[in-house]
């Protein structure tokens, strides 16, 4: 089932072996423990700056869920661009964490906000008046749900409009590693400095068992507070903290996570090429990150299928494959064969 | 910080190692994978039955609020002992989980909750009148807050009534393990034969990482629905979920786990009588899992501290000490000759 | 401010007349006194059914969050013509009655769904997804947002499809009786008998204080035992319940309902035909109901203000002029003369 | 039914002429009316400050827990006496407003709270631990469930204690007036001055038809936009305000509010000394306002059902009986001199 998703992976043997280390003996519960304070210092480097505080958490949905609960209240609004996980993967998590806020989609180009787009919905919003939910946040995802990336200056574009809106920013990286990656640029870059308030920090997609972060930039006791007791009430408060800073830790450890990204993100690089030479192939969104678009005749996903490739459909004529930091050439030469003998059966002129 | 809590322990090694084996290679996400599938053909092992459900998570606090929330409508209210991890130990997560239900603590005898309260209780509880919240379930912790075990007998007693006037059965059982190896009672007599709904099946707090099950008893398609639903919104769909089944299937394995649990509870039994023999040790409540609750004088307690002896306050007068799979003869020791030295050092008579 | 709403209006003075004679001596609280006893009888008339149940409530927002909190679990998605006011107008009343649904807009024609876009949509929806919020109702609005009335077979071929797929069908009648009043169809046929399970229907836009209803087709004691609760948990079970009562009773008497929405609608055709001769007056949307929707030039809107002539914005272009009960016809066409006057002061052409 | 609750009875006449001469013709909706201007000045001249905001809202239960939502978040605890009107009547009201919130029941003296009983509970929070919810608020009823009255004093001492533990205070005014009446302080003094921050004056229970407010002491327009959005997604913001503006504008002017809870209170006191004058009839709390609270015998309430005279049960051996503005001295002898009958058919000794 390569390919259905980067979540049908497994875990990185550096952080397998951090949990066998780290997980013996004792150690103190609840995130006091020493693997949690070097993590923190481990993403205060990363991130070049100590102004962050960090909260392990087991899912990116939780992840999520919770950042966007400390920047919208359960009469605000959150805008996202239409395909968002948060809108149409997590079967309500942000609304259950606000208590009842609303999310508004927003129409994006191959899966990324325009700055325009977003100020004529926002200048459209309803704000002041009070029969209507008031606009509280923005929410990028980077990479995004369509395989692109923001660039530092889209990010930054985006959160000026936000901000000047009075809107806080979260950004969804459950691929951040793989944008990372792919734009070479510095997370802080990608993050607080273009205006970026919360980070969900991802792990799981990219060679973690299950390990995420919620990163709050600029450091703040009131809201710190507030998002441990909306951890600990979400029932996310895991008593052996270190099961996830153990993993986080081995993730950032000699750029590991980076490394991982980057196998993941060249590996959809030579499947996007591969299909681009089959009829119908083409991605229909650039292949910047993991993932690849692609409009795959039916005759393709059934050998896909009969021959244990994965894929998932993404829309009634798009299939989306994903490739991992274990996804080998050899996987994508293998899926990308499967293709080709299936057109080749069917008639269809390969080159 | 040994006897802080059994969550200060590490993890067992077979678990370790279960892990490490299992998180190499791809496997179907979100609970269809083969690790998930053993793990509920074990749990219908243990518990004697193929008439259940199965949802691996990652927290206790999100199992007993999940499971709570299955039973319990936003305008329900949930009877338990009034020292309840749910009432007093989870910053409110039933209340967030089922939407605003109540919490009815009662008193307890040692943590254990008497029929005849229950039924006082539910006769003055409003039921039928709209101004008042309705009764709705019964939560029951097995091993009880205060170290103490229901029998079977006492299980099934607490669970009549309940049933009688309409409410469903919780159990947390964060240390069921620890109540099952103290009676050496059936799981399924001490659970759904004795009339429980839905347990809270522990694993982290004896040798897990960070790993529990809900179990629903009695298959109900619409129930599973739902909780599958409300699980994914409480962002506690991990998606490599081998994650955690790979964990419970180790723990299950051969018994692991009651003889995870049977080491605890010995080393608590060792330390509770060792600490009787002091003046101002005897434990108030009957030792009979891996905690002991004992009034231990200030200076025992300084002397703890100093010497790098765990220990958690319980109330003003009490001192917890808690024993985990992993704590030794030699640790229990240790903590005793702590305690007589300081007390010698005072000139108490120290037997 | 006439025009601006039909919420502006006044009360009846059949309905004062009620209350003054009804809110003298005792009588029990809580809704068993015997206006409400009456209310259930004329209401069990007017839509020619025994099988309902009623819940007098004083806002329409709290009638539509309650209807729809019962028709949608927190997990649910509610489908609804785009510029509904349960979407739009209620500052996320329905997210939080429900505990956090989705609301899912819908394009409309003159604000009316058609069938095959609501089976696109539940094709679309992800049911059976856990990752995804799961369709549980059709909200639909009669008289609509836009002024425009569902006949009895359009209502009928929405609920078909709705209830085909497993969906609740909820209808705001806000101003049902000018949609009643403008087909002239049967109460019953507008809604039970076309698949609607509940209904809110409303009497402040059209002449009472502040009184609405929720009644619940077809009797189902734990439905009504739940929207009891619910309705006292949002502080909406009024002490004194002869206080809406008696206003609904009054206002179904001797048909003064119909009475009062057929001179609304009436105003509301003189007004929509006086416009419609003016350059840029012409109706944007039919003006079947209470509702006027012109894109009327700034000059003549400038002009309403400096006359006390109310007006609503309704879209960048889009006026909307809504008539009450207590329009006159020389409300009317002291507006139509102010408008003409404007126009006339610009140079056009008026006819 | 009269004595069963003051909520059976009707209106004061005053306040129907208000509503018969305010209601015609058109006024701007939502509370941008001139009623509602004018019951702004009025509460700010009874409340000697123009340092408010005012909230008109149709039912008690509402405006409690609108004002607990403004003072407690999801993950706070709100300490009341044990059996206040928000934690046994309102069907989790509260709970469902601020998104899962704890009431904290204390025992009182009398349905009054102790200081130091606050000081110990709040000293027992567990404040800080983010394992527990946090104390948020301190909710005191003024008349007190037990028919009691709250002096200026005891107010002040109550609300230093929460004040200096970081809590908001709120008072439940149902019957403010009755409290009013029976001290003789200033408003101010029983509220604001005493370190109230937000009070449910209610208007229900003493002559209104459906008319409260909540009042916030000090401006905040934070808190006050907060407020309304709060309102509004509560389905509370009536459209029509005057409505409630209206009455509560009528029950302020002359004192007419001070004159019927006079009224009240004044039946109240003859009908708990006739009661004392009865074996077992003596009140079990100080008849301080509109209230009595008797341990009537059985023969008695039987001959008061018979006779139609009203009653509440309270608990296992006490009855509750409520005077109105409307009940008569001829009221209360008669329920009297049924009660006299009663016991001398029983041969009891009657003085």
């Amino acid at each position: 089932m390569i390919f259905q998703s980067d979540n049908v992976s497994g875990a990185a043997p550096e952080i397998l072996d951090a949990l066998a280390r780290g997980m013996v003996g004792t150690a103190v519960s609840y995130g006091a423990d020493p693997a949690t304070a070097r993590l923190e210092a481990a993403l205060a480097e990363v991130f070049e700056t100590e102004d962050l505080a960090v909260l392990p958490i087991a899912t990116g949905s939780a992840a999520n869920a919770l950042a966007l609960a400390l920047l919208c209240p359960p009469w605000g609004a959150i805008y996202n661009e239409a395909h968002a996980h948060i809108a149409v993967d997590e079967c309500g998590a942000p609304e259950f964490y606000t208590g009842g806020a609303k999310l508004v989609g927003l129409a994006g180009d191959h899966g990324k906000l325009a700055p325009g787009d977003l100020e004529d919905a926002l200048a459209a919003s309803g704000k002041g008046d009070v029969h209507q939910v008031q606009p509280a946040a923005l929410s990028l995802t980077q990479a995004t749900e369509c395989g692109t990336v923001y660039t530092v200056a889209e990010v930054a574009a985006l959160a000026a409009v936000a901000r000047a809106h009075g809107l806080g920013v979260h950004m969804d990286g459950a691929r951040f590693a793989n944008a990372v990656a792919a734009t070479g640029a510095a997370p802080a870059d990608l993050t607080w400095r273009a205006g970026v308030d919360i980070l969900s920090f991802g792990g799981t997609k990219n060679g973690c068992l299950a390990a995420e972060a919620v990163i709050l930039f600029g450091r703040d006791p009131a809201r710190e507070w507030e998002a441990g007791l909306r951890r600990k009430r979400a029932g996310h408060l895991v008593s052996k903290m270190r099961v996830i800073s153990l993993q986080l830790e081995a993730y950032l450890a000699d750029g590991l996570w980076l490394d991982l990204a980057r196998r993941a993100n060249a590996r959809a690089r030579r499947l996007g090429e591969g299909l681009a030479t089959l009829p119908g192939g083409a991605p229909i969104h650039p292949v910047e990150a993991n993932e690849v678009f692609a409009p795959l005749p039916a005759t393709v996903l059934a050998a896909f299928d009969a021959a244990g490739v994965g894929w998932a459909r993404w829309d009634a004529t798009t299939a989306r494959m994903v490739c991992a930091f274990d996804t080998t050439d050899a996987d994508v030469d293998h899926a990308l064969g499967v293709a080709r003998a299936a057109l080749a059966d069917t008639g269809a002129a390969v080159s």
